[in-house]
């Protein structure tokens, strides 16, 4: 049931617009759903893409807008103007009018917002604006329903028939004090099924999970996961209710922030799609890789260093990319492992309780994974010294990668930093040299050269 | 405004079970969310836990084990009688009773579906423990307001406060025609607004998303995030309606697939917690590990192959290391990109764009890290010819590396296989070998060895 662009598809859009056929391509887009449009206009280029949103209804193209990626629909706004992009806002829900604002350079801003005849609208967009964009504030939209306690379930269906024009879609209704100040929520549910003359005060749940305006897109990810909420109310200093956040809000955010941990895990800085432009994935992956090579030169150094015994013993130079390796993966494990359980707080217990953990974790790994090393080396028939020192230095390695891998994010993570920019190439660099370093110094220790 | 255990409220609790004083227990507990209580919970030994579940009402509590995990809601289930369990389901919408059942052995699952005496919700949960758990048909849940599109709005109003009664939340109404296939959707708001003697026919939406019960979890997951839907109706192959799925149970799937992807990236395979045994961390993680060490003994005999050139070359072989890391890294980061891109739908255009774009990125970042190894060799004082062979390794290599990382997840995803598996250790260990091995051959035909 999901539609598919084909090629076709897009030349026929494309030579309608070039024809300049207004009329064939309303009719040819008539029954498509925004997102369907915003795929096919992520396929045109910016000024035919922008001919088809000045075309079609504001209705469907302030949706449409929204689905668009944040390059594409910049290029289509810059070539709107604003008077043109404040049609579009007033039919957005108003976190996703302050969203497209806030992509606008400060001038376009103002004559925007001085567009927009909605006072109410422009005033709440003003406010928005205002908020850090990854705090509740930045990521609420003004529209709910709000009743007052002292009112009558009659009097609150009636009120609720004229708020509801301008919700899409409704929750909760809140219920404010005289003051505005959130008292507590009343579900639909009950509402239905209330006498009509009894009081909200009567009626209304006392208890409401709600936020503040300064509270991290994060926590109120977290707060709603939790405790499976659809819509969180947001409320200011006072307590007064400035807000809402929705659920489906929150499902971009929750992914975003996975999709982001993923990408750091795999050694990429800023968020990229597959379809960005050589020169952004150059950027979010060159400084990776760069260090990688630092790592890789550092290496270098150290069997350099220890190059005497590669007359007797060459093979333990053959080995090193294989220690690198183990002690690049069992630190991405640990690492992997830990940032989500910090993601997603089941991070408990003591310190001294995961690092027995690991440990030993880390043993049984590390003695299956030597005793793998001995029996190949007695098949291959190298030196058993060699072998012994191979598989003794997995050992270790392995249980100083998983150490460096758990506790490099949990350190992170006490002192502020986001912890999942250590899970890539950070830990698998620096355990590649921790990793040939110990190698080579526990086999000197044993071979003795 | 979030709870936080501490070590001296859980000693209290456990205190208060030795002594077997529920009524403390219960007066502590009162003001509690049930997402709290979980967590509770889940500090405690299981028997402590089990005395705590029977203890408490079992509307609270049947939430409660929903937000347990897994395990431990096993160890729980395993302490309860089958008519204490079928006192829970009955508390639980139809699609958490249904998981709760499916995790059950066969004989309890028997007896307990036997003694829940409302015969409609045992009916139902047979039907949902019949599906596929990933598909639409184990994902949905049974309860859902429906109407007749034959009758009146005030028909429908009464009709609705029957059956919101079984239902948490209201999302949307359905719309059958006679035989219960779904015609339509009517929001809330229209029936608020709409006059009470119209008849449904008049003023519902004929146009509705719907996924079938085969429809595969991950698919539906896509439809909701692109559609931004809220509840999406499920039918069964006549197209007859027969459950719904809420966003908010959508959220935990997307969330864990997500998660699953960057655990796989990070080279484990099944789903792990960090507070999970020792036993199951290790199943997940050494499958991978072992590969790794087969990659690295791989690398040993190339490097074994090539060892005439030790006495003259034998900086080369220090360099290893740093060949494999960088085929690794890059590797990584293609498929990483390739793999959320695949996941969200975005790889469109020709696979010789693709391939084009690949290289292209490949090439810059080749050329600039081989500058940087260049520029070291000098400052090392190193072999000039040793330092260009590297340097030119060095980006054949970074081709070779992003070509694999880009196409293997992409040659999987068309042969139905989950392209994150590609993305780990997987690629990471393909690319070591194939890295090295280049690097030698290169290096033979410029050194001459």
């Amino acid at each position: 049931m999901q539609f598919q662009i084909t090629n076709e598809f897009i030349q026929q859009i494309e030579q309608l617009i070039v024809q300049r056929d207004g009329l064939a391509i309303k009719e040819l887009l008539k029954d498509f759903h925004f997102a369907d449009i915003a795929e096919i206009l992520e396929e045109l280029k910016s000024d035919e893409a922008t001919y088809v949103v000045k075309l079609l209804e504001s209705d469907i193209t302030s949706d449409t807008l929204m689905e668009l990626d944040e390059d594409v629909r910049e290029k289509i706004l810059d070539r709107l103007s604003p008077s043109e992009i404040a049609g579009e806002l007033v039919e957005m829900d108003s976190d996703d009018a302050a969203d497209v604002i806030g992509e606008l350079d400060r001038d376009t801003q103002i004559q925007v917002i001085d567009k927009i005849d909605d006072d109410e609208l422009a005033a709440d967009l003003v406010e928005l604006i205002g908020y850090d964009e990854k705090s509740a504030g930045g990521l609420m939209a003004k529209e709910l329903v709000q009743v007052k306690e002292t009112w009558t379930v009659a009097g609150c269906v009636r009120e609720m028939r004229r708020q509801a024009k301008n919700v899409t879609r409704v929750h909760s209704i809140y219920v404010t004090d005289k003051e505005g100040k959130l008292k507590g929520r009343l579900s639909l549910k009950d509402l239905l099924t209330a006498s009509e003359k009894a009081h909200i005060s009567d009626v209304y749940i006392p208890k409401v999970d709600y936020v503040t305006v300064h509270t991290e897109g994060e926590e109120v990810a977290k707060i709603m996961k939790k405790y499976d909420l659809e819509a969180i109310p947001v409320v200011d200093e006072e307590g007064v209710l400035v807000g809402r956040i929705t659920i489906d809000d929150m499902v971009d955010f929750i992914v975003d922030e996975a999709e982001k941990d993923y990408q750091l895990a795999a050694g990429i800085t800023e968020e990229v799609e597959a379809d960005d432009s050589i020169f952004r994935l150059t950027r979010a992956r060159l400084p990776w890789l760069v260090l990688g090579l630092l790592g890789g030169l550092g290496s270098v150094f150290i069997m350099k260093y220890y190059d005497d015994a590669i007359s007797e013993y060459a093979v333990l130079f053959f080995f090193a990319p294989l220690i690198a390796a183990m002690a690049g993966n069992v630190g991405v494990q640990s690492s992997a492992i830990i940032v989500q359980g910090l993601a997603n707080d089941i991070i408990k217990g003591s310190l001294l309780n995961r690092l027995l953990k690991e440990v030993g974790l880390a043993l049984i790994n590390g003695i299956v994974l030597g005793g793998l090393v001995v029996l190949f080396g007695f098949i291959a028939g190298f030196d058993p010294k060699v072998t012994l020192s191979v598989a003794i230095s997995i050992l270790a390695v392995i249980i100083v990668a998983a150490l460096v891998g758990t506790f490099v994010p949990i350190i992170l993570d006490k002192r502020g930093i986001d912890p999942a920019i250590a899970t890539g190439p950070f830990i698998t660099t620096s355990n590649d040299i921790f990793g040939i370093f110990l190698f080579f110094y526990i086999s000197k220790l044993i071979l003795g050269f």
